[in-house]
């Protein structure tokens, strides 16, 4: 018997956690479809990152959708007037980068291409351990949204469920890394830094940074990460 | 004591059920600010009648948002290659004007907006009586989805929970029009019809015109609906 193949939607920012999700569905027999956002980030260099990502790994299928958070304001990612902090790990309060409703809202734009190309599977590179305090991170907010996806869709209804994988959700940094290093994720075509320039060069000094040079120093592989200068050591 | 003004998102698309929907949230003493959405739908005449029904009531603030969802086609209403079949009440069907994932797409903008502003109230006509077959306007979906938003937004992890308003679950057509008759209402402004004109005329013949058209034959009341020719009687 041969089974048909399965459909799945990754959300791809060309950052290391989604590259390295996107490393795993393949891994899993998954045809993939690679979905990245264009919503008024500061830091654009990711569009064309995850666009040469999907380009080397072969998806089926990789879309840009445009949606204007940055009019919405409230977050440091999208709003020019209020800047990116250097990273703090002793913060406990949700940081002035959270996007309002990211995650849902980026989840919903996947629901509605699932629906369309009847994909039943979405995968988010969410992380609940260095999660930055995002409320959207958690896996009790991906329950619901699961569970939710299922009551509002015609998939749900014609009694095909949906499933939302996070196949990060319980891995250090340090963890992703190695784990993608033998799926053969190159680190260095990827983009974490909330603030990277036009060249994709990381700033070396924001959360997203610190996070990700923690993780190569704690698995102790050398960082491939692309500096705009020579970064501060943690 | 004064209570301070509880802030709303009202979802108004120009229609006769959200323009109801925002005279209830009024009525209820609200501070109302309109959303509404250009999704590439063919009927844009709602996004100009949105926009002076939110003037004409004097909202706070009305908003438009731009999304690409006609690019993930799958729907008459946003792909102008698939005709809008004309009204068939004995569907049991999902119908093909099925917009996938709409309204989980435009609660999830509204989150967004809601977490900027802090407010903690948004309302939604969506309707279980005459929903057209939409699994998006069922109550258990509504009700996964505001719990979904309290765990994935600041609001929710603050303590401060947001509530999803939807006055007309229960109503039938005829009850909406009677309700904001009342509350004064002119559905003269409204535009309903799946693919009104560009001056806001409707078919006469799609499934919105038909159920807007029975809700005011059953209200015993003249319809004062803009059609582009004579419509046939249901």
């Amino acid at each position: 018997m041969i089974l048909a193949p399965k459909k799945a939607i990754v959300l791809l920012s060309g950052g290391l956690d989604s590259t390295t999700v996107l490393a795993i569905a393949q891994s899993q027999a998954y045809q993939c479809y690679t979905l990245s956002f264009d919503y008024g980030q500061r830091h654009r260099a990711e569009l064309q990152t995850a666009a040469t990502i999907a380009a080397a790994a072969g998806v089926v299928e990789h879309r840009i959708i445009a949606i204007d958070l940055a009019s919405l304001g409230g977050s440091a990612l999208t709003d020019e007037t209020i800047a990116v902090p250097a990273a703090d790990p002793d913060n406990q309060q949700i940081p002035i980068t959270y996007v309002p409703a990211r995650n849902t809202v980026f989840l919903s734009l996947a629901l509605a291409w699932a629906e369309v190309i009847e994909a039943r599977h979405i995968f988010i590179g969410v992380n609940a351990v260095d999660y930055s305090g995002y409320p959207d991170c958690r896996p009790d907010y991906i329950a619901a949204y699961e569970r939710m996806a299922n009551l509002g869709t015609r998939l749900g209804a014609e009694g095909k469920p949906l499933h939302i994988h996070t196949p990060l959700a319980n891995k250090s940094k340090a963890e992703i890394i190695r784990l993608g290093l033998e799926l053969g994720v190159d680190y260095a075509q990827t983009v974490s830094c909330y603030q990277a320039n036009a060249n994709g060069e990381a700033c070396g000094g924001c959360d997203s940074c610190y996070l990700r040079r923690q993780g190569f120093e704690q698995a102790k592989l050398s960082d491939p990460t692309r500096y705009n200068k020579a970064p501060k050591k943690s």
